[in-house]
């Protein structure tokens, strides 16, 4: 293990940049965040407050501009992601960026472009493969404890759906919460898709549809390797955040259940029952956020490659464009029919993650 | 309740023909089986001494002309039902036949003209709606329980896959197994199906492709009334016999686990662990297989609809062609496709179930 | 296996003996049950008719007179079981007999000579031991696959209790509940217990203490070989019938938990939730009270020893007598402290099982 | 809440005072640790260095003589505690200790009296009671979630036994693992213990019957409000740490499972599986210790009493010493017979918790 110190820059003081700044100071010691910038300043000073950040800043420029900080967390809006990857390579800093990279597969090849030709090192903000129980799995493929996986199923559904306004400007239920099940699916089969067929439609809130977009999905995604799997998508569930997976092989299976708070039951006159599942992303995947971050770390300070590249993030976008016109067209979708000049449905403004 | 006695005659002497003599014989005292034919005499004596059944033949004719019997269980190859069910009617028997009724829709129809004709009833042994498990889900989605339905999946797995002698005259996964399920969609839901996408493929032994079939498959159903299922096929899961669902819907969701032969839990140095589920259809459906009989009994003895009807028995014939269908031409396909002129890729020979 | 007919008589035809009748003529094709007898004639006609039985009487000295008979089931009320007993052995009969053989250590003391002299078998119902998931923990104990067994746990709670008429002369709730459980120890460990303890009380109602009984007990066991086990009993359980074993030891550990009506799991806005386990013991334990007749029946066909013999129905006796000594003397009682002189608090009249 | 800044000091720099040390540095930023006492500098500075405190000493006078010091945390080894909650009292410091504070009672009513006429808080560090399993359950009976409460059972099992150096000096299983049983039930049913009676043995090893102890042992505890409870403790667990509790009573029952690593299950040919349990006390009680820190940091900044008092850290070791006096002569014992002149079989030297 590196000993070396890493300085670090947060562009971005909202929920998830919050999230990392806390990481950083709380559970990375080999990590100093030197700034954190935000249009927001007073959002900044507070996270700056909590975490002992010196310098607070309204410009990511400032950052950038930084030659002590070493590498870059951006977590501001999704519009700004692609510009400040092409600054932040260009600035020669390593850069971790939340997901989706953009809604543009042009942008995105810009942005990917630049981290090339600048040799720093990107990782894209995919927090769940960080988590034990997707890890598990993963494992398990990996060393053939199910035998060669056969079918895989994922539902991953929300509690509530964001307000209509965030849907308008999302990029699409596709882009916006599939994304990370697509590279979910990716990540555990360990190939890539094929094609992808979509159905879907407008079940929980008649809004959301006339804003354009979908909120119940099941797509099938079709793996080179003839692995069959499903995502199964819902913006609502009235029981909370629903995040399972199994994978079917040739040897058996293996499947995990949701994350609760506690593991009582409770036996009454009426039934067996036990509480809710933890109820959204910020408590379930607690951990997996700070894992990301530390493998990022990890990475930047031993000279690794990065665990979720630039290509990582590119091809769940692309799955995202081949889903909605799979659901649109009323017919599979091969992945190739997907070129670069495909863009998403709307191009979401600033909004913090 | 009716207390009249009701007189049946059993054609087909086969593992099914047995299961339901023993279920008539010491489940319903209220029905005499006074006859069953099978073309393996040797086997029809067999099972009539274990049942005391005073009548045994080779010819169904026999049964049919008896007087005295009310009501017949046809449980000889699925290539004779049909014209045993036209014969039977014409008779005056009441009806209760293995699935499918055919595999050819232009066979099926005569078969229910004949029903209707004679005005004698008619049940499908669709056995699994009168499962527990099954049964219960049902009842959740009628009484609300999960409020409006939204998405439906059913896995479908089998332990191990028959000789490739029978899945040659099986008339292919979807009508011989399949056919199940496409039966528990519409059951849980309480709705029709409009369109098919099936992806799937051979997985399990290539000389099931050689066949001419698949042995995996992952079907999309889309109902009339905008619910989205899925059903997850498998000649071969390693674990034993899988067989579970889950509806999810606008209040919540419902889902059934597998049957196991214990409910213990055993703690070691490695894991924990529990046995295998039930293993196969004879030993996790044993009080179904009961259950269709009794129903089918009272509704004879008390003259009211049967519980799975000629209908019942037709769409998922019709839906088995459309899943076929649909993974020949690679794309979703409408139940209003499938023309009555249309029949499964090959015929079965004689076998008994 | 023996082919040999096997001819049984039954004396008591209330709720257990219409189970036993029902098990002989519905499951058990090798044995005719040639008579049934019951004071109350009309209950003894009426399983008669059920289960085809040619003969019906209101005295069991018929039946033990009956030479064609082979075997008797003594299914009458606890006072006449040492009683019959003595005479059915005098008759040559084998013997089945429910639980307990009496509350009088003289009394069963003089049956179990009897049955000696006469040289003929006898079993006695404890079924539990032919419940799946019990059965599945002694096969646990027996092969080692939790290593030498250390502690164990027993919890047995009926849904609600008997009636206070029931309680005066049940022999109190260690004779009359527990002894299931006392029988079950001694099943699972397969040792015997030396020595006693117990702490209870009167939790669920006040007219069960002035009965003289106890409705709530934690009875400590100290077994020969050294391991200590518990047993929760309560008469009452506000979700229903709890019927739960944990065996630990060296590696590791098995337990069983209850049984449900169905798998089904509803999600919802409030709670996961499941439905109630099966309520009581005659839906829980179907199979068991068939498994442990057919065990009868093949220990006399094949003439080997029973799998419940008169020392296994003597020693729970012992060990109630005991555990209430505990309870009375505040302070653990060793078995070896019950002579043979020693009796239950009460007397039970005649009331059938 | 209130906003003022807390100053703590530490006193022993061993695993758990390494656990307090990163939560007040990483989870409580209204705390600052000024110092950090330890007879190994070493360890002190290790600690130090990790969680920024600025002062490092191997004397604990030290630590007490800083005026600016507020609250000191007594993480040193249990002969110790007495001794250092009376100086820190006098020198008028708040005091979070481990348990136990003492093995002899006259100690523990010395060290109390101290912190009484001081004036000052004292938190006893069981933590336990902040595990979220743990709280749910109290929290149900608190509601009466379950009615009044009947019986309660405790299941705490090492994965292995300590060395036989430490075991010497533990002062037996009841003061060094039992002791956090007895808290728990007094937590868990709000009342007071009367009476105890244990069953035990040595089944793990004899090496720890040799050094005057046990491994194994049921403890029946008898509450004043009648409720019954077990604790079953073992020192090995092949499986690993297995903590569980059910309490059951009038309206139902509350039962919780161990905590997991993960959620996925293994479906195999040969069984269905899970990975074990999270295997000690550091993986499993994580969140409790940071708990247990928040509510004693804000019982000192809000001027409200602590959540776990001096005499919830007395009332245990009085447990313990009944324990062992009911073990040692094999009857019942009322804590009443537990006078302050007791003390434990062994006193303990000095080892970091």
């Amino acid at each position: 293990m590196s000993t070396k110190q890493l300085n670090a820059g947060i562009i971005g003081a909202g929920r998830i940049g919050k999230v990392h700044a806390e990481t950083l100071a709380f559970r990375l010691p080999e990590v100093r965040t030197l700034a954190i910038a935000d249009v927001n300043r007073a959002a900044a000073q507070a996270v700056a407050t909590r975490c002992g950040i010196p310098s607070v800043t309204e410009s990511s420029e400032e950052i950038l501009a930084n030659p002590e900080i070493q590498a870059v967390l951006v977590c501001s809006s999704t519009n700004t992601h692609a510009g400040l990857i092409v600054q932040a390579a260009q600035a020669g800093k390593h850069i971790f960026c939340e997901k989706p990279i953009a809604h543009s597969l042009t942008q995105i090849d810009q942005a990917l472009a630049a981290v090339e030709k600048a040799g720093v090192k990107l990782q894209i903000g995919f927090n769940r493969r960080f988590d034990a129980n997707f890890a598990r799995v993963r494992d398990a493929v990996v060393r053939g404890e199910v035998g060669t996986p056969r079918m895989m199923h994922i539902i991953s559904r929300d509690p509530a759906p964001p307000p209509i306004s965030y849907i308008a400007v999302s990029g699409g239920m596709f882009l916006d919460m599939t994304i990370h099940d697509f590279d979910m699916a990716r990540f555990l089969i360990g190939d890539e898709v094929e094609e992808i067929y979509t159905a879907g439609g407008v079940m929980v809130d008649p809004e959301i549809g006339k804003a354009g977009d979908l909120d119940t999905a099941l797509i099938v995604l079709r793996f080179q390797n003839g692995v069959i799997a499903t995502i199964d998508n819902s913006r609502q569930a009235a029981y909370g955040y629903d995040q399972r997976v199994e994978v079917f092989g040739s040897l058996g299976a293996i499947s995990t259940g949701n994350c609760y708070p506690n593991q009582a039951v409770v036996s009454t006159g009426s039934e067996i029952r036990r509480d809710l599942p933890m109820n959204f992303f910020m408590d379930r995947y607690t951990e997996s956020f700070a894992n990301e971050l530390r493998s990022f770390v990890d990475a930047v300070r031993e000279d690794r490659p990065t665990a979720v590249t630039g290509i990582d993030g590119r091809i769940p976008v692309v799955m995202g464009l081949a889903a909605r016109k799979s659901y649109d067209e009323h017919r599979p979708v091969r992945l190739s029919e997907i070129s670069a000049s495909e863009v998403a449905v709307s191009q979401p403004p600033a909004v913090n993650v």
